[in-house]
């Protein structure tokens, strides 16, 4: 088992994911560097255990030969970050991107680190900040040795949390061992991306069906009798005030949507069960956008995922312009006014 | 030609298209009797050569048999109006709805009053407030006997705005008469409906066109460089800061997207460049809703029409609920805080 | 606990959701009466351990006042079983209608059975063939009294196959009762309508996502040189040969898009890599439509799952005319001929 | 007017864009120096009294400096011709590319011919093969010296198809101009691609809604009573036989969706009312790919586009994995075999 043989890693980076990692790989008996622009970050992971650094080079010093440095960082930062180590790390050291790189970047850092016989591994991982107790998935890419070398760090982080699938008993035990790791091979972050392309799916799906259930009760409201509101025509049929969050609960437990995003989003329900404290903004870091471009790129139809994505930008008012120009043709042509409020 | 048999028509409702349609009438030469509840609008008609009626009696007494009545109604007020109506006239008289009604609700008015003899025209009407100038679009329902003793009417209301399709040259005499009356027997206001529905595809086509375009300068803004925000890849492939106006223009003149659409908003741009004085906010009055529900019951796949109609119900703010689902979730999984401004 | 109190229940439709749940209850000790068209589900049945009936009146008889019978049969079939039962019930028997009903039907219904003072029950029921095993979900609603006294029978069928929200802890006891119960109620089949429209969406995101993985080779292989075919800019990022069965795989270990839905895919998967014994024809049974229409009148924007229900309709190829309509369109502003193969 | 000055221009590429541009400019006076590849497609124009090039170097050497040099040619011939005139012209010549390339590889091609003190002018082109005859709509990018040397030709090729916007009077005299010369300083191809983009989701919506007139009959047509089959629940709402290319005929004249594209597809309707000629796989060439592309750049949603986008590669068969993993979710969990026929 991995615990057998505890190794070493360096962090950097100790933001949410990053910390968590380290706490994680410690419990399991693996020795860390770590290090980050933030000394109290620094700090309080010493105080954990971990052996801190003061700089790169420090980090870099303090590890074993062949390294392994693991990379948690915001995507604006790796690429310099990555430029520095080149510099201070020796032929077979490891680097390993854990952050939510696009792949393509990852193809480049690859074939730049290449000449200097450093490794790069590229390693999507999904888990949030729930993977510290639960174990993380991660998509692994890189070369078979330093793969393999780094199996027992990839075991603590993805000891796998569900059981195997039942028929993956006849699988051949190579294949079986990968799966127990909780593994892929994904060359570079491609599959990570597509796993939060996925996810942007899912997640718009559940939470437009609990829309539709939190306005059941269109029949008991009152409507606007005027030509720029369409008629309820059977009132009689959303007369239904529903509480959401026990239907979130409910879908939890044995029926075909069930799923961790649901059993998520019965938690933040049964906290606040309107979700006041939210404004509806929903931010969007990149992975969906690199999503549906492979999906143009390929010629595949993704418009489920597209549509996730452009409901995204609509949350944070991207389509205003649009919208105003829908109202001047309106105007225009039939000579409607806008209504300012009600909906 | 039209003019060479004037003759009569009630007008009940005298609204932007109700009183522009008598407008047309009667300066093709046929005899107007209007009734309004707003009397001022019926004052107004009078000034303008129509004869007045001060109720729905009045109006019915002040016609010729066989009476042909016209209703340019709000949805709701379409049914009582209908129902003292069928108290007033005789059999052979001919009632036309020219609003935007459902036309499940054709079939079953078509079915009340055909114990009574009285004709049921539905006449989908399009056009806007240009109709009065260019003449409108009509889509006709209803028996034949009624549908041609009322051509002189259509012909006014429905010159044709533009010269029938090269190909047409070589049809039957009595289709090509109908083509020239611009008017296709629909049953029913179903083409009306669908003819509604192509049109908040068309618009929301052109409007997303044009926003992309003028978002052409997102290379020139600065951007959050956080977690939250995706950064821009290639900022130099935006760089340009584009007359939507212009653009607007000359999509006007021989471009395949060329339509009336293209030209309002050309116009509209004309006047306001950035069209500020509208927030965005965008009705539907029904019928793209009808229209996707005849899709879906259909079983037939209209995803453009259905994504136009949406993005009107975003424009309102009525997924509100939804989005505050999705950041929770973002929330509980990443830890993902809400940024509260920018984009 | 439900086993404390075993009781009896008619079950009429023995399909493959009928059977398992009459072989669940009987498990926990319930007795079942059991009815279908089909004499050998009858006896197949009785083998296991039922209580055979030989028609609706003879399964009436063997049942104890006051009865409870479950209908679990195709959609087309409940109103004349209901018609007949209505006959042959008396006053506080209850009905529960478990299949995939409208639920404008059940509102009809349970009017229809009021006067006779027979009570009616809509279970929206999910589950699958797994439920056997796993349990079901189930969205109950009805009357207190007749859902109170049938808890026993809801509580074998729905024991709840995950544990509650960590936050429920702390919830007054009747809520965390029905909680336990694995029950929410949802008037009407209202909730499992929109749970099958969340289902649509949800399944729809993991197969574009698996779909972008198994594309992801696009570079990989030769594309036709024409003017018809938009050329792959950038090959290099598109050289990957992932095998999606193992990406199924990871994903239900940890990751965000964990689920029962991904588990299943992952099985399928590991059973045959390309799934090459299905055409890709989907059906839809109504309830993603019910679904979208809900949400249509309702004025709450569901893109997602609209789109994922248009997409089941083109992969019955039911756009097919429309996509005639587009190929005429680009014959004739562009002279564009179609390719008949190749992508 | 334009042909006060006649000028001279050299046409690379005569396929039916080409050709036709050539035609028109000579039909004003015009003299083209063409070339192609294809030595008949060169004796063809020099038949209609055009003169004829053997070569790139022969077509540099019959025009006069300075030199406009327009290209007509498939995008991926664009580059080695570009790399070859570079070679051959002299500073101040102008080099105008009139094709449907990508407007980053315009950004690219700009730098390249800087040095060389080479004019570079991109000029998206619409109007298809009418534009013989209606004259085309230009978006023109470049410096302004060349574009106002090559002003003449412009307005012969873009002489405005529709008269300027009423409320254009009062705009100032320079900006009047360019309007009647159709042409808007658009910075590379960007425009042309949104352009593109639009009419892709102006055709699908019209496409969209001919589909559901076309199936209005569904409720005559005999329904498989399966449980993988939704019944219609109101067959009596879609009992009309509705004849669709009358329908695109009405909306030719006066309705809101009046547009070219209405125009060709009643033609195209004329001539075959099923469009059984076409089988409805429909090819997409690159630009709506990059429209959509820049909107996700941008952050602007632009669902309508996008979903057209993807409705092309559902007509061609691209989605057939993701759907084969839908029939796959649905065996597993409810034993749903597919229908191989039907609808």
């Amino acid at each position: 088992m991995a615990t057998d043989t505890p190794t070493q890693l360096g962090m950097i980076g100790l933001g949410r994911m990053g910390a968590n990692l380290v706490r994680r790989l410690m419990r399991d008996g693996h020795r860390c560097v770590v290090y980050d622009v933030n000394e109290s970050a620094v700090q309080e992971m010493e105080g954990e255990g971990a052996v801190a650094a003061r700089s790169l080079g420090d980090l870099v010093a303090k590890l074993e030969r062949p390294r392994a440095v693991w990379l948690m960082l915001p995507a604006a930062v790796v690429q310099p970050t990555l430029d520095q180590l080149t510099e201070l790390l020796d032929p077979d050291d490891a680097i390993i991107d854990g952050g939510n790189s696009y792949y393509r970047d990852d193809i480049t850092r690859a074939a730049q680190l290449a000449p200097h016989r450093i490794h790069y591994l590229d390693c999507g991982t999904s888990g949030g900040v729930w993977g510290l107790e639960r174990g993380y998935c991660l998509m692994i890419g890189g070369e078979d040795g330093p793969v393999a070398r780094l199996d027992p760090i990839f075991r603590t982080i993805a000891p796998g949390a569900a059981p195997p699938s039942r028929h993956r008993a006849d699988t051949p035990t190579e294949r079986r061992r990968r799966a127990i790791s909780t593994a892929v091979r994904a060359e570079r972050h491609f599959v990570k991306m597509v796993h939060n392309g996925v996810e942007y799916g899912m997640m718009a799906a559940i939470a437009e069906g609990l829309s539709i259930i939190d306005h059941a009760d269109a029949g008991l409201r009152k409507r606007a009798a005027d030509a720029e509101t369409t008629p309820l025509r059977e009132p009689e049929a959303y007369q239904y005030e529903i509480d959401v969050g026990e239907v979130a609960e409910v879908w939890r437990r044995g029926s075909v949507v069930g799923s961790w995003l649901v059993d998520l989003t019965a938690d933040a329900l049964a906290r606040s069960p309107q979700l006041d404290e939210f404004t509806g903004r929903v931010s969007d870091s990149g992975e969906g956008r690199w999503t549906v471009r492979a999906a143009i790129d390929e010629g595949v139809p993704a418009a489920v995922i597209s549509t996730a994505l452009t409901d995204r930008f609509q949350s944070r008012g991207l389509g205003e312009f649009a919208d105003r120009v829908l109202s001047a043709m309106r105007s225009e042509f039939g000579g409607h006014a806008e209504k300012r409020s009600g909906r």
